[in-house]
């Protein structure tokens, strides 16, 4: 499963790279003044980048009001971890982007995560989640998360179950979602009701208005960046709707990266998950949606700014220095990319009220 | 100051039960049908407790749109806290009314607090904050958790400043907040900001309803439970429009109290603030608003139940044993005091992007 996903993502990639290649021939031959400039820039991104879609179905998990009203619930629900303080929203603060700004999420009992915490916006339709990859979905991540041990923490799936069906508010919400079973209270609906609300998490910025057309949605020098972008190769890894989330990729092409970034520690990336050589240091091209609001940078959180973070990625994945304004253009355009977090998302979920053991 | 005001609280608690005391004897021998017994338990109440006002106002601190707006902001940021974990919200989650279901509190690094976190939901009137009330305002909380070890932890308040003067976002907001300050963006401030939010955060509920002269507010099972704890003499401490808050007294009246708590230590309450002998095992009295969402019960958090916190009180607050249909009725009244989370609070803040320091 893993190794054919990986050819055809491949084989589109080339295919991806050839259309690229031959649409920029065009459009660059045709391009005469600003407005025109603007055109090619617009017609460009089209075919790199997509605007974001109204929300990231699964044919496994379908969106249902219900599932999302629920999920947005579970999502801020703490008494189903070990200590009691571990919710979906400790390491993906709403109000921070999805985000805890830490280097390394802090899960029960202060355990260090291994990995800087994701944003979960605009991130349901990636290959797979988490920096490695070990997580196929959204819904999975959100299961497995429940176990293990330096998130929730949780002994066991059916300890998760038995605490949610003490909470007696739940029952009435799970049936509404999940009407068909007997027992709804389970801990994969948990992890579909979760996924359903994260599937509706997309952030529309002004990137999106420019590429429908709104040429002045983005100042000039976020276009100048835009095109430095494209220009300078971060698109060969940063593309789609969502400016990632597409591949994996070695971190380190050209340079190790622990030699750029104050990693403390060597990470091996996928391997940990493969063990194929091959994957020694690769992780997953993360989604730039919203990269602005959440500092520090990479799998470890190594780097504290953008326009740091900007710079050593030319330099080791594309062996490019960029020039100061380059860099700064290309560090504006990603502030086109912050985007508007969905109003469903803004609202605090009041939580069934519950008696637990001590 | 404090010993004026404990001799003031005195004077007119004694005055209180007088015209209490009178009050009942007019009414009780006026009662006759079901509808007059409804009638009287309204008046009763009415001298007893009040209905909720629509804010908690404080003279040193005038509410402000701009200030609540802020300090609603202020209360979810985590970037304060010297492991930037810890918020307000942390120990006071507004989807669980505030409180954060622990026997007690983690602060930074997983430190454990002094004692169970109260819901900060109609707090702001009452005599004073915390369980041991060492705190004299909602804001000199706000402020002083900054800086207290187990809490947010921060070694000065120049710190937090520096901290906060660096999410550039926040000069704008403290500026509307506080039109007239050269640098605005200042502990104090954040205190007046956090305490301004805070003040707005009162929870009408059935109870209201009921004072307010609608009898069928309550179900007659909480209307008997009503009755009851006004005749059993909870109300002698737990009076006035928050059911509680204005008096300390000690916990344990006839009895220690962990004989009967599951404590794991003994607490000698507010004498570790006055080193008075007469303050031993003394607590202020909590406020009652919401109690049914706020478990687990007392200073330490040692008792899970709710009917189990209304037997254990009375019996060594009061000497009396309630029946088991006593007991089961005042805990469905108190079900009448969990009202509706203002819709301002329920909605998440997005905080102001910002890169830190790693």
């Amino acid at each position: 499963m893993y190794i054919k996903r990986t050819v055809d993502r491949t084989v589109w990639g080339l295919g991806f790279a050839l259309v690229v290649g031959a649409v920029f021939t065009i459009i660059a031959t045709t391009a005469a003044n600003a407005s025109d400039a603007d055109a090619e820039l617009i017609s460009k991104s089209k075919v790199i980048f997509a605007p974001l879609p109204s929300s990231m179905p699964s044919s496994d998990n379908p969106i249902t009001p219900e599932k999302v009203k629920l999920g947005n619930a579970l999502f801020w629900e703490s008494r189903i971890s070990t200590d009691r303080t571990i919710s979906c929203a400790k390491c993906h603060p709403i109000s921070l982007y999805a985000v805890d700004g830490l280097q390394k999420s802090l899960g029960n009992n202060c355990k260090e995560n291994p990995r800087n915490a994701p944003t979960i916006f605009n991130a349901a339709s990636q290959i797979s989640e988490h920096w490695i990859g070990e997580r196929t979905s959204v819904e999975e991540q959100a299961k497995k998360a429940l176990i293990d041990q330096a998130f929730f923490g949780m002994p066991s799936y059916e300890s998760v179950e038995k605490i949610l069906r003490g909470l007696k508010g739940y029952a009435a919400m799970f049936k509404e979602a999940f009407p068909n079973e007997k027992e709804p209270v389970t801990v994969d609906n948990f992890a579909k009701a979760v996924g359903a609300f994260e599937r509706t998490l997309v952030t529309p910025s002004p990137f999106d208005d420019l590429m429908q057309g709104n040429a002045t949605a983005l100042t000039e020098q976020q276009k100048r960046g835009m095109a430095a972008f494209m220009d300078t190769g971060c698109m060969t890894c940063h593309f789609g709707p969502y400016v990632g989330g597409q591949l994996y990729q070695k971190f380190g092409v050209f340079e190790p990266y622990w030699k750029y970034t104050k990693s403390k520690a060597i990470d091996e990336g996928r391997f940990v998950v493969t063990k194929n050589p091959s994957d020694q240091y690769v992780f997953k091209v993360p989604v730039l949606r919203n990269v602005a609001q959440t500092p520090p940078y990479f799998h470890d959180g190594s780097v504290a700014t953008l326009a740091e973070a900007v710079v050593i990625m030319a330099k080791i994945q594309l062996a490019k220095d960029l020039t100061k304004e380059q860099a700064a253009a290309i560090t504006e355009f990603l502030l086109s990319l912050t985007g508007k977090i969905p109003e469903e998302a803004l609202k605090v979920p009041v939580l069934p009220s519950g008696e637990q053991e001590l």
